[in-house]
């Protein structure tokens, strides 16, 4: 074994500004009542930029700016400008104007083409966007970037979420380190909005173009989009990945793996963030589905219990009700054979073989009152596996969502 | 006009012993702690028999017996057995072979092949059913048997339905009357286990066997299945209905349309009756899909929307929040153009032509202050439309599905 072969992962403490030549910034614009509400986020050099972005089809203006600037760039962005407050959606022509005034503005003041700026919003829908207030603050927003900032920033693109989500690890790429770090928001709600998930990821290794796309898509799979806290998508949600190369070590297909496990690592505590700090959620909850005819179906079945407010509820109460995984399980439109199919909370079988095993339910039972739990329902067909996570579903979260604008 | 192709509905008070020749009990047998808990409904000649069942795969006993019995049968049922209290789901060999003594000891009791009773259970999942307490309750049922005990019959379905359904209709069929009746059961949480929805319908109309299965299948569609309280679905959902030709009328062609018009008006107030008794539910809720590229779409649009914990929560609160319309039906994988579309929460639209019209906001607000509300979304890219009927979801909700065990 020699020291280039062997990948060194060390999770730190950080965020968007850990890895080398990103500044970041977190100002109030007044779009919000109080606080931060306006990011930035800058790369010292054009960074090379991938980007995911919501499937919903009433697409926010910000998300039909940001892939335009992508495309007309072809993959190179300085800046991403973020605000909270106002999701900038359903706003028609003139939310696409605001977007694109954002856009000008912050590479004017970066001094950079407008087409390597991202542009990112979250909060309330259907209300129209301030230039004017956006304007005055970015002056402030760029005099105040600075590689120590990024906790700003983080803070900077809440809604309602209970706590900043921030991440970073280092991996060894041959001689060199590489840093990865995010930040991320969501599932708070916004003021009468779905909630929003955004993230933002920085790299300083320089990852040419195809296989920062490749790895931004693997990794989203299996971090981003493995969440789930009720089981909708909003109309602006957006993971963006930028790679500046200023650790001067450059990604190819033989540190691909040891990259893109440092990028999970961030991805997946900033996925996880999210789902901790959902609406009215006490308890984080992992989801395993194995014996699934293909990985396809154990993911599908995964997310039918994951979202299923009858295994939320149960969950709450601290109820091991393996009968409501079942159900949930036969009602995916999976593959699966009850004959064959097994239940655990925990580590704690509860089903298998055909029949109950309720004389362990009481150890279940004393299982769910952790704060961090897991679910894993074996379907008999196969032996595809997947995971999701989500949270436990409260009377908190219906408070939330019924009363926010009474 | 002629008399005789005048279509003429009454909707009537009544249930299942409303059609003539239709005589039904309901009596208390133990399963659940108190209460009346075992239903029998009998014809008084063999009646021709349809059914639909839960497409969940975890499927329970009493469904595999009836699914066996309508084939070894040819659609020929004289009884059907019903007990709460347990579902007898997930209890492997064992459960089935009670369902079939239940079944037996029907047949012996009133007198027919075995083959022509139907059995249908809802209750505690993973938990046996006695088939001594059925045995035992079953002679008193029999004694019990009365055109009169429909109401009996429509409490002792009942898990923790807040009242029991029923409804009845008769429509002149050329020179005759033919009765239609019903009881339903659900969408109460019952003990440990996923709300179980059952479904018996009579008539005593004779309708050929293929004539009744069309008819059943069509009504169900835009009755029972055009309903959602929380998404889920049950491993002992069944809809039974028997036609044992008693008015002397028998269905064709001709007057297939007036039978499935009276056979849908009693299927689709006992589906509102479900969704008015769901868990929590303070608010029936219509929720209509216009403007969709076809009716599958439609219904697919509608049922996320109804879906939605976002949307339930917001008209629970009195919120007329059409942002989470939009972007429910956004997400709800269905063609959908932004700036085509229109939400409505009554007749107060809220959003058109791509923008929004919150000066309407107080006006809808007030009108979701009613306790019976609808709500529309026009997808903007075709003609096509469906209806689906909701409750909302209340912190009631999570409490009954939270804390029913602890």
């Amino acid at each position: 074994m020699t020291p280039t072969t062997v990948e060194t992962l060390e999770t730190v403490s950080g965020g968007v500004t850990t890895p080398q030549g990103f500044r970041a910034a977190g100002v109030g614009a007044g779009i919000k009542a109080a606080g931060l509400d306006l990011a930035l986020l800058v790369s010292d050099v054009p960074a090379t930029a991938a980007a995911v972005f919501t499937t919903n089809r009433a697409v926010a203006a910000p998300i039909l700016l940001s892939r335009e600037h992508l495309l007309r760039s072809e993959g190179v962005a300085r800046a991403v400008v973020v605000n909270s407050g106002c999701a900038n959606a359903c706003t028609g022509e003139l939310g696409l104007q605001v977007a694109h005034q954002m856009a000008e503005e912050t590479a004017r003041l970066v001094a950079c083409p407008a087409e390597q700026v991202l542009v990112a919003s979250t909060g309330v829908i259907g209300v129209a966007l301030s230039i004017d207030k956006i304007r005055r603050a970015l002056p402030g927003a760029v005099a105040a970037l600075s590689p120590d900032h990024g906790s700003a920033a983080a803070r900077a693109i809440m809604t309602t979420d209970p706590f900043p989500k921030e991440a970073a690890a280092r991996v060894s790429v041959g001689r060199r380190v590489v840093a990865v770090g995010g930040m991320a928001k969501g599932s708070g709600m916004i003021e009468p909005m779905l909630a929003t998930m955004l993230g933002f990821v920085t790299t300083d290794a320089a990852v040419p173009r195809p296989l920062l796309d490749r790895a931004l898509r693997e990794v989203v799979a299996d971090t981003f989009n493995a969440i789930t806290v009720d089981g909708e998508c909003s109309t602006n949600d957006s993971v963006m990945l930028l790679a500046n190369g200023a650790s001067g070590a450059t990604i190819d297909e033989s540190t691909y793996a040891a990259f893109t496990h440092a990028l999970k690592t961030v991805c997946l505590r900033l996925a996880l963030g999210i789902v901790r700090g959902g609406e009215g959620a006490t308890k984080l909850v992992t989801v395993t589905v194995t014996g699934a005819q293909s990985t396809t179906e154990a993911r599908r079945a995964a997310r039918a219990i994951a979202n299923s407010p009858l295994v939320k509820t149960a969950i709450h109460g601290n109820d091991p009700n393996w009968g409501r995984l079942i159900a949930v399980a036969g009602r995916a439109g999976v593959a699966f054979d009850l004959s064959r199919a097994a239940v655990a909370i925990g580590s704690v079988v509860l089903f298998r073989d055909g029949r109950p095993h309720d004389e362990a339910s009481p150890e279940a039972a004393s299982y769910l009152n952790n704060d961090d739990v897991s679910v894993s329902v074996d379907l008999g067909v196969g032996s595809a596996a997947s995971t999701v996570w989500t949270c436990d579903l409260s009377a908190e979260y219906v408070r939330i969502n019924a009363e926010y604008r009474t």
